[in-house]
C-alpha cells in the first residue's frame, strides 16, 4: 500500500477568496516553491497544509477543503494571529534566516540579536508548533509528511514528539549556512534549527555543498553522531541529509508559453528589442539575486566592447519582493538606481541599455524567455535557481546561460553554461561578451545540453528520489 | 639529530634601524603574532625570514643578520617593491584575505573583483614566491619550515617545488573560511591558496573549526583526497590538518608588567578609576574585534541596570589599525562616534562612561590588564585572541572574562569565561552585568581556572606538538 502525502509549506498550493456571488473560489500562488511541488500533486491522494492568507483560507483553516472542486487533493489552513504571522514569516524567516543562509549579513553592523529578536523568534516557534499540530492531526493515516523549506525547520522536530513513528521529509529551498556562519545565530535558536531538522528521518537540500554544511553543524552538537554516506544517528535513531535538486516541469511550462496573452507579450517584446541582442534577468528584486553587480558587469562589458552599444539590450524583470522590510527596500533603491545612472551615462536618443520593470507578472516574463540571446543567473548564493532551468526550456534563439557557481543549479547545469564566479564583475563581464558572441554551433550545442540536463529530472523523480532515501531509512510499515 | 628551524612570517621578529653614530641596531617588532611565536627563540639556531620594513633592513635584506649582537638567531629579510608590498599586504591580505577568513564582507555590495584585484593577486603571488626563494636558500640545513600566516599561504606549494623534500608546516592565525563562503574569493585565487596551504606536511590552525572549513574545501578540489584524523592526500603525498591553539609566555609578560613605566601608568589608572568598576577592552580599531556591538551592549547593561550608573567605567584602548584602507577608517570614525554619544547621552558633570584610547602602546595595555574586574573580548570572528590570554595572567582582581564563543580562544578559556554570541546585544550586556555582580567566591574560582588553562600550554609546547605532527607525517631523514 502507498502511503498518503500531506505537504507542509508556509504558502499553499492555492488560496481561497470569496467571487462575486460570494462564493469561496481557489485560484492558483506563485512562487519558485509552488512550480518546484506540483509534482506531487500528480499524486491525487495529497493533503497540503499552508498557513492562512486571505479571509477565505481563514475560513477553510483546518477544516480543509478539496483544492478544486471534485479534487481529491485537499488543502488545509494554518490560522495564524497577523502579529504572530508577521514575526514568524516577515522578521525571523525573511530578515533573520533568510540572511543567514544567504551569507547577507554586513558582520561588522549586522545583525543585532535582543529582545525583540527573541521575541521574533518566540512566534516563529510558535507559528512552527501550530504546524505540527495540524501535522500530526492527519497522523492517523500514517502519511509521508514532505515538510517545506527553512520556515518551517522546527516542525519535524515537533512533529516527531507527537507522533514518534512518523514517515518525515525536510527539505529546504534556500542554500544551508556554513556551520560557522550559522554560529551567528543566538544559540539556542540555532540548537534547536538544527534539531528541529534533524527531527526528519531524510533532510533533503537543493546541492550537496548544503548538505556538508548541516552535517557539519550537526556534528557539534551533543547526542548526535555522523556516520558515512550523509547518515547520522540522534536519540538513537538513524536519519539521513542528501542533496535531491529539484526539477522544472516542462510540459506545463511551455504550454504557457504558447497561451495567447504570452504569445502577446513576446510579440511586443520582439517589436521592442528591434534588431538588438536581447541579455534578460528575471529575478526577485532581493539582495542574494545579485542584482547590483549584474548592473556593473553590463555596464563594464559596454565600456570593454563599445562595438555593442546601440546593439544590445538588457531586460531586468523584478518581481517585488518583501518591500516592507527596509533591507530589501534600500537594496531595490540601489539596483533601479544604478540602472538610472548607467542608462543616463551610456544610452542615446535612439538607445537606452537598461529596461528595468518591476512587475509582478510570471506571464510576461515567460515571454520574455521566448526572446533572450543571453539569460544572466549570478545570485551571490542561491539554493537553487528555478530561472536557470525555466529559461532554456523555452527559449526559442539557443540562448546562452550564464551561471553563477555559487547556485544549487550549478551542479546541475555547469556544463552547459558561462559559469561565473558572482562577485567578479570582470569575469561576468566577460561571460556576457562570451554569451553574445558565441558561434552558432557552439550556442546549439549548449542550448541543447541544458534543455537535456534540464529535462532528465521531473517534479515526480525529484518526489520518487526523497520518498526512496525515506524508505531506506524508514521503511512503511507492512 | 634535531633539525634547525626557518620561520617565515610577514613581519619579523626584530627591525633594523640606525642610530645616532650610523650603526645598524635592531628593536623589537610588537604584534600577536611576534609573541606567539616567542616561543620558537627557545632553540637559538632559528632563521626569521621577513619581509623588509625599514631601510634598515633593506640593509640587512637577504644577507642577514643576528637578531642581537652575539647572537646565534638570524634574521634575513624579503625585499618588496613599494608597490609589490602594498598590493601583496595592504590590499589582497588586509582587505581581501582578512575580510574572507573573517566573514567581514557585506555580499550584496561588497566585495567587487575586477582588474585591479587581479593586479594585487599578482603582486600578492610574486611576494609569496621571493618568500619561497630565500626559504629554499636555507634548504642545504634540512630545515623544519614554520611559514607563518594567510600573507604567506602560497610559500608551501612553491616551495615544495623548490625543494620537493622539505619539511614545512604552515600555520594560520586567523580563522579559516568556509568552505561555501570562501567561494567568494575567484577560482584561481581560491585554488591557489588551497593548493598553496597544502604544500605543507602539516596545516596547522588555531581551533577544530578552522581545520574542518579547510579540509571541506580541499576535498572538493580535484585530486585530493580526504582520510581520517585530517590527513589529506594529494599528489600521492600525505598530508595533515590539525589544531593547535597557540600559547602565551606567562613569565614575560609578568616581567612587563613589573616594569617601573608599566607600575606607574597602572598608578595613574587607579587614580583614574577612582572606586568605579573597570570594564576593559583592549584590540585593535578593526572591523572583525565588534566594538560598535560592545559598545551598544554597554549602554544596554547601562539602560537596564541603572544602579550601576557612575558606578563602572569602560577604558576601550585601541590600537590604530590600517588606517589607510577606507574600510577600517570608516569602522573606526563609527566606534568612536558611538562612544561620544553614549558619553554624551548617560554621562554626568563627574562620570564618563566610556574612556576610549587611540594609542599604539602595549605597556599601557600591560598596566590596565592588571587593574579590570571584567574584560571584554567580543570579536564576531577571531583565529584565537591573545588578549583573552593575557589579560587573566596578569590581572590582580580576579576579573572576570567575556569571551566571544566564535573565538578560537573559547575553545581552550570557554568553561571559565562567560561567554557569549558577539551578535547578541542583550546578551553581551547581561555578561556584563554577571561578570561585575559576580559574588567573589566564583570570581575567585574564573580567574583561577583561567590562569590555570592559559598556564598549561606553552610556546615551546604549541612548538613541540607541532614538531611531533610532522614527524608523523614526515620523519625526518636520519
Amino acid at each position: 500500500m502507498e502511503s498518503t502525502i500531506v505537504v507542509a509549506s508556509n504558502r499553499g498550493p492555492v488560496s481561497f477568496d470569496h467571487d462575486e456571488s460570494g462564493m469561496l473560489t481557489s485560484h492558483r500562488g506563485a512562487g519558485g516553491l509552488v512550480t518546484a511541488l506540483s509534482g506531487v500533486f500528480f499524486r491525487d491522494d495529497a493533503t497540503w497544509v499552508a498557513a492562512a492568507m486571505t479571509d477565505g483560507d481563514r475560513e477553510v483553516a483546518l477544516e480543509g477543503r478539496p483544492i478544486d472542486p471534485g479534487s481529491h487533493q485537499r488543502v488545509r489552513f494554518v490560522v495564524l494571529p497577523t502579529e504572530r504571522y508577521d514575526a514568524y514569516y516577515n522578521q525571523m524567516a525573511n530578515r533573520i534566516l533568510w540572511f543567514v543562509h544567504h551569507y547577507l549579513w554586513d558582520t561588522a553592523r549586522t545583525p543585532m540579536f535582543d529582545e525583540e529578536t527573541e521575541v521574533f523568534w518566540q512566534h516563529f516557534v510558535e507559528a512552527n508548533r501550530a504546524f505540527a499540530a495540524a501535522l500530526a492531526d492527519e497522523g492517523d493515516r500514517h502519511p509521508v509528511y514532505l515538510i517545506q523549506d527553512y520556515h518551517l525547520s522546527l516542525v519535524p522536530g515537533m512533529l516527531r514528539e507527537l507522533r514518534p513513528d512518523a514517515r518525515i521529509i525536510h527539505f529546504t529551498h534556500t542554500p544551508f549556512a556554513g556551520a560557522t556562519y550559522l554560529r551567528i545565530l543566538p544559540l539556542h535558536m540555532r540548537e534547536a534549527i538544527l534539531r528541529g531538522m534533524a527531527g526528519a528521518d531524510v533532510v533533503g537540500f537543493q546541492a550537496r555543498p548544503w548538505v556538508e554544511s548541516f552535517l557539519l553543524s550537526v556534528r557539534s552538537l551533543p547526542g548526535f553522531r555522523v556516520l558515512r554516506g550523509g547518515r547520522f544517528v540522534v536519540d538513537d535513531r538513524v536519519a539521513a541529509a542528501r542533496a535531491f535538486p529539484v526539477a522544472v516541469s516542462a510540459h506545463p511550462l511551455r504550454e504557457t508559453a504558447a497561451r495567447p496573452e504570452i504569445l502577446a507579450h513576446r510579440r511586443e517584446l520582439e517589436a521592442w528589442r528591434g534588431e538588438a541582442a536581447l541579455l534578460l534577468r528575471v529575478d526577485r528584486l532581493e539582495p542574494s539575486k545579485n542584482i547590483l553587480r549584474g548592473f556593473l558587469a553590463y555596464e563594464l562589458f559596454l565600456r570593454s566592447h563599445p562595438s555593442w552599444l546601440e546593439r544590445v539590450k538588457f531586460l531586468a524583470l523584478f518581481s517585488p519582493s518583501r518591500k516592507a522590510l527596509p533591507e530589501y527596500q534600500a537594496y531595490g533603491d540601489d539596483c533601479l538606481g544604478e540602472a538610472e545612472r548607467i542608462n543616463k551615462e551610456l544610452g542615446t536618443k535612439e538607445w537606452q541599455p537598461i529596461e528595468v520593470r518591476v512587475q509582478e507578472d510570471y506571464g510576461y516574463a515567460v515571454g520574455a524567455y521566448g526572446l533572450y540571446d543571453a539569460l544572466l543567473v549570478n545570485p551571490v548564493y542561491d539554493g537553487m535557481n528555478l530561472v536557470a532551468m525555466e529559461g532554456p526550456l523555452v527559449n526559442r534563439r539557443h540562448g546562452a546561460l550564464i551561471l553563477s557557481r555559487n547556485a544549487g543549479a550549478y551542479s546541475r547545469l555547469g556544463n552547459h553554461a558561462l559559469t561565473v564566479n558572482p562577485f567578479d564583475i570582470r569575469e561576468t563581464a566577460d561571460a556576457i561578451h562570451d554569451a553574445l558572441a558565441m558561434p552558432d554551433e557552439e550556442r546549439m550545442r549548449r542550448a541543447r545540453g541544458l534543455s537535456r540536463r534540464i529535462q532528465a529530472h521531473t517534479p515526480p523523480s525529484w518526489l520518487a528520489s526523497q520518498l526512496e532515501a525515506l524508505d531506506q531509512v524508514r521503511p512503511p510499515e507492512l
